[in-house]
């Protein structure tokens, strides 16, 4: 009863959402299931349809008003398409969800459209793959949600944006464009970069050596297999930004070459060893608990890699009544057992592992 | 009945564990619950203390003649510690799981060791935590365990080698030394540096761009939460390996930086579009449970989202003999229908789309 689906929406009336892309998506998903009607649209025909059929929203009619209007569009068309909705529905309040802040306002700033309406935002939310069918009602639910409000715009329609984010689930951090493109330069543009590079040295490597890859270098190259399209857009409107944080990187790296280097003269495991420490201290910077999704609790069963044993498994966990949020199989060819771990509720997961444990499933942990 | 904790162990006689860290105490554990006789020691007093409580082994016994000793202490301590029980111990066989093989295996030819009982190997597994009370039973299950035996050695010290890691669920991997470190720089050490060297850099982010921080820049700098006195070992003692790695990488990185600097010439975003491509190859490369692995193709199959959806389908997939290799569920709150993609072997592709289409479930794409 506390959750947020249940929970009148703070938005009132039409919400349009231009872009079915996972982000629109979602966004459409995410408020609909607090009763909102959503307007959803998309330059493609297709990816609009599919976003409809999943209940992202309705297509549009002749008629609609929407009080606001969510334009989720790649950032190289966020200003020329946030323009376009500011000059067809003159009462709106227009945000964008645009992973770059100050490139888009730049555009804006220098054409017609009416700035005392629109207000910028990105939700820090996303997953590797995009598309309506990876969308997902609870992708904001807990993450910061940047809304760059402009000095002309009127407190009730920043807080109509705050609300939007508020109704997914998300907490609105304010902030000016440029210190928000200072922010994601560091915490994400950079990261993508370092993990695309690192996967490049990936495509010269031997097989016997990818056959050696554990879970350190799968995080390390996680991202790497975004979207190239999408990310030339971020990386070139937030370009100016990024060069300085590369550029001190670069330092570092080959500081800790030279090191590696001349590895036996005095100094060099110094270098090695004050990089890692500042590391350490680096990553413990970070807030809250890392790489775990504190929402659900997790079971490792150990099945014999055997056709039909998963299938075992889950129609009693079907019998059980116990839902399964997730699922992560590690199943390695030449290994007598495989490995499923099952994210369940915190409440169920006692009951899951008593459960699954009386009726002979060997549980790890 | 067929699990590995019920089948006889292979290793027979006593096996004398050398340090009672991560690795040391998860040797033990494993064999002890195959019913190996394990002894386990450590120049630390407590921690071979530690891991005799935790059922990592017994103390040492003044007549105990292991048939086949571990040593897992750190790399640089290695092949002293090798030598060492080899002297003592006229008859074992002596193995380490040091992360690199050269190093120690220069060392101990340039002493007077026995090396015709010495078979090095690494098993590739790990945590972010170390120590005896980090240690389990199953830390190598499904893992590759590389053995790196020399010419002079007899085959059954080879086999009995071989047969520890098959005990302890891992899979023997025959490489020799110099490939083994060449792997391991690409897919271990040099992904450690770039991700302390991208922490390295949230050391100066200010705390409202922490505040911004998500999934993708936790799984980069995960690793950068490592031991520094351990990686200082490991980086030094494969220093000549690594640095050409990085160096290839810091060519990358100065092209895009360069790229970055004159965005708006021509050219510029063809790198950046050509980099990113070339991650997503790398990282496509990776085998297993990572975007796309090329062993295996690909089934989506769109359900309903309620429990026991998931039961009908692995059940039916039981039914029709189909393995499944892999599974990713998204699974969406919100969203009226989840999706669960399988990897199958290519050969069982296509009878795995016609017999589940038959039966009636929905296949995307």
């Amino acid at each position: 009863v506390s959750e947020p689906a249940q929970r009148r929406a703070r938005v009132t009336g039409t919400v349009r959402v231009v872009g079915s892309g996972l982000l629109g998506a979602s966004v459409g998903l995410g408020l609909r299931g607090r009763g909102v009607d959503v307007v959803v649209t998309d330059a493609s025909r297709t990816a609009a349809q599919l976003a409809v059929e999943y209940g992202a929203g309705r297509a549009p009619g002749p008629d609609d008003a929407p009080a606001l209007i969510v334009v989720a569009v790649p950032p190289d068309a966020t200003a020329s398409v946030v323009a376009a909705e500011l000059a067809a529905f003159p009462q709106a309040t227009v945000t964008d969800v645009a992973s770059v802040k100050s490139a888009p306002l730049a555009e804006l700033a220098a054409s017609a459209a009416d700035l005392g309406r629109y207000v910028g935002s990105h939700p820090l939310a996303g997953r590797e793959r995009g598309g309506p069918i990876s969308a997902r009602a609870d992708l904001f639910i807990g993450r910061p949600w940047v809304v760059t409000a402009g000095d002309g715009v009127a407190p009730e329609r920043v807080a109509l944006v705050e609300a939007l984010a508020l109704d997914l689930g998300a907490i609105p951090v304010d902030m000016d464009a440029a210190d928000h493109d200072a922010a994601v330069a560091v915490v994400s543009h950079t990261p993508q970069l370092v993990s695309t590079l690192m996967a490049r040295r990936l495509g010269d490597a031997a097989d016997a050596a990818l056959g050696l890859a554990g879970g350190g270098v799968r995080d390390v190259t996680r991202v790497a297999a975004s979207d190239p399209a999408l990310w030339v857009q971020i990386l070139a409107a937030n370009a100016s930004v990024i060069a300085p944080v590369l550029r001190a990187y670069r330092d570092d790296l080959s500081d800790v070459i030279d090191a590696l280097e001349r590895i036996d003269e005095s100094g060099s495991r110094r270098v090695l060893a004050e990089t890692l420490a500042g590391g350490n201290a680096g990553v413990a910077r970070l807030p809250g608990k890392h790489g775990q999704d504190r929402r659900f609790a997790s079971v490792v069963v150990l099945i014999d890699d055997r056709p039909g044993q998963l299938g075992r498994l889950f129609a009693e966990l079907g019998e059980l009544g116990i839902n399964i949020e997730d699922v992560r199989l590690e199943h390695s060819p030449g290994a007598q057992i495989g490995i499923v771990e099952l994210a369940v509720l915190p409440e169920a997961l006692q009951r899951a592992v008593d459960d699954l444990t009386a009726r002979g499933w060997r549980i790890a942990g």
